[in-house]
């Protein structure tokens, strides 16, 4: 589906209730961030198999799915809060990461990933 | 754009450089929540005036759109993580919190948006 | 009260129950984010004067006194990993921040606190 | 040493410097997540194994010791904005957690440890 029509549905959705008035863009990164931390908590102090299985676990993959898309509609709204459109901003970061990351570096075998 | 398509560029560029090994859900939730924290950084210490002007500021809109671009290329990465359409994602979790938010409810004046 | 003892109480809560096992690094940092993100939640959406009002409201006070307990639990926890005396560590940093912020510069009025 | 002597300690620190205009709660918790994320950021991508060569390196001891100082100092200053004493603040949390984890159920060998 196309990004430009999901952000209109989420704004659509938040002027329904009148919430722009509570939509400024510190308590927008406060509730992007505290979703985020909820995402997280899914695998608080689970092992890499455990974190594995959670993958084929219902009530794992339904909070993983919730979360992820609280984080994308906070993310939505802070789009529209600064006029970004969102492909753009997607498009415009993958840019700046080819340059930062080229392929043949990335690739070193000399380098450890979390160098990036 | 189309948003599958969006994440298929986010899928190609991962695989480019051989970092699906690293893409676990683990660390991903984690990276997502670390770009989170750096979108918040953005409005750390201001108060609700300066938090707008961040709006107009050409090195505050910078750093807000590329933080925003990480949190959106993570949580594509997640939901391709999971065998998710991005898009159901989010037009999912819109319904879920419309039968949580109803619009009459929502819009009543004794409610405090933070009841939410 | 001495914070040597503190600590020596906590890393008896979590031998009597044998979760050393589970106190690794990352996962001690992942759950001091996820009480720290509780604690924020405390706050949001609200303006700088209901933030205020939380200070006298008994079950906002001991929500917030609960989260700074999980924060302070597993900040000790963490400096155990890593044989870390905690008075030294708030010490030092506060050391180091004499020097990142001298008290002329810091009052001086043409800097913004969030230049800090 | 004793904790109410540190916390003394940190808000001469923030006195010197005429800070407390900017310490309301809100932003002091933003701040104290912000730290719990850098703080994590030292474990980001890392596995198991990596996790524990941190313990033994001197630049990720200093990056961990560091940001452990920030968490603590502004855990310290948020009971002080609350009025609590930051020993009982532990105390009591421990007391709390003793009811809801008994020694016997977490030693249960049928618990998972990430159902606390």
């Amino acid at each position: 589906m196309n990004l430009e029509e999901l952000q209109k549905k989420v704004i659509e959705f938040r002027d329904a209730r009148d919430w722009e008035q509570y939509h400024n863009p510190k308590d927008l990164a406060i509730s992007l961030s505290l979703e985020a931390a909820e995402l997280l908590e899914v695998f608080q102090w689970k092992n890499p198999e455990e974190v594995e299985t959670v993958k084929g676990d219902p009530e794992g993959r339904r909070r993983v799915k919730e979360e992820l898309g609280d984080v994308l509609i906070y993310a939505l709204n802070m789009c529209h809060a600064f006029g970004f459109d969102p492909s753009e901003v997607i498009l415009s970061k993958l840019q700046i990461n080819e340059q930062k990351y080229p392929v043949e570096w990335a690739k070193g075998s000399a380098r450890k990933y979390n160098d990036v």
